[in-house]
């Protein structure tokens, strides 16, 4: 790509340093940039230098503008369940549902030894310390159903023992809506291994 | 979605404010430029700062860093053959076929009613003074082969015409390397129609 304005270039090359942006749409967002003028690169300007204030929270690690989260500081969430996740975009997709009125704690990563992330790679001692308070009597594993997050939910488990705390994992089988010819094998024979009573009145 | 930081919340609105970013997409690109911390941050925000330097080429209205552009301040470029295409973008593509060594004249759009764009929107009065010169001796229209495009060929060549130069229009046929049965029926008909005499040392 031949450049006629090296401040065109260099916008093109730093657009195209996120991922799933190649050159091409990094041209065209540029291009849209440049036609909408200020009112378009303000807002991205200000709010990528404002990422400087951004914390994270002291108590469950997950992204806040204070020293702790809006979820934390909330008093009317129950403290006495928690809410293990692998990321910050697993609490917003646990937020999103409405489902849960408890407490996180974001692990930021599973364990992945292929990948050199161990234990102390992650955020498992302040997890400990959590739940060794009297506060927490349950425990949610919402990690995802792969081998590094059943790994992770198994050492995190034999870690939590001694602290006496009830855990348990988010429900697996067929999604709702979906049909079961095209669920995977695995899912589909787990899914039939731990079935539930059915209720007539539970629906 | 539920942002626990308005400071996360404002990036990923101004991200997707931009073409095809939608929310999702804004997310992933924000918690990747946090990962990545002020590495991935500061080239954008550099970048865009730096739009406010960007000029339009007096001459030829490509983006330039400075009054005139690269191309048109260039000494070995022909400039007695004009290259009149639809936008920036358009001169990009033509100098990456390193094919033109002649100078360009940029209209900024196409004569199109229906979107209110008349000749007065467009670049056209410069591109008529320029061709008034004696320098000029042919303008090659690179102009998209639609209606819009047609017609303001048309317009252009009626108001180029007492400049007393030689007018052009790039050539169009099957692509390079296309099949014939997936050509369009009109291409197809027009490039019978356009036929060129077949010469054996030609290519």
């Amino acid at each position: 790509m031949k450049f006629s304005s090296k401040i065109l270039e260099e916008l093109v090359d730093s657009l195209s340093a996120l991922p799933s942006i190649g050159k091409k749409t990094a041209l065209r967002l540029a291009l849209h940039i440049i036609q909408h003028g200020e009112d378009k690169s303000e807002p991205i300007i200000q709010s990528l230098s404002n990422l400087t204030n951004l914390k994270t929270c002291k108590q469950c690690h997950n992204f806040s503008d204070h020293e702790l989260c809006h979820i934390c500081t909330d008093p009317v969430r129950r403290k006495s369940t928690l809410c293990v996740v692998e990321s910050v975009v697993d609490v917003m997709a646990i937020e999103d549902t409405d489902q849960f009125n408890g407490v996180f704690h974001v692990l930021g990563g599973v364990i992945n030894p292929l990948e050199g992330i161990g234990p102390d790679e992650l955020n498992i001692d302040s997890l400990i310390e959590r739940t060794a308070s009297d506060e927490i009597e349950e425990v949610i594993m919402a990690i995802s159903p792969t081998i590094e997050g059943e790994t992770t939910i198994y050492y995190l488990s034999k870690q939590l023992g001694p602290n006496n705390v009830k855990i348990s994992q988010i429900a697996r089988g067929v999604s709702f809506g979906g049909e079961l010819e095209y669920a995977d094998a695995l899912t589909l024979g787990r899914s039939i291994h731990s079935r539930t009573p059915y209720n007539i009145s539970s629906e």
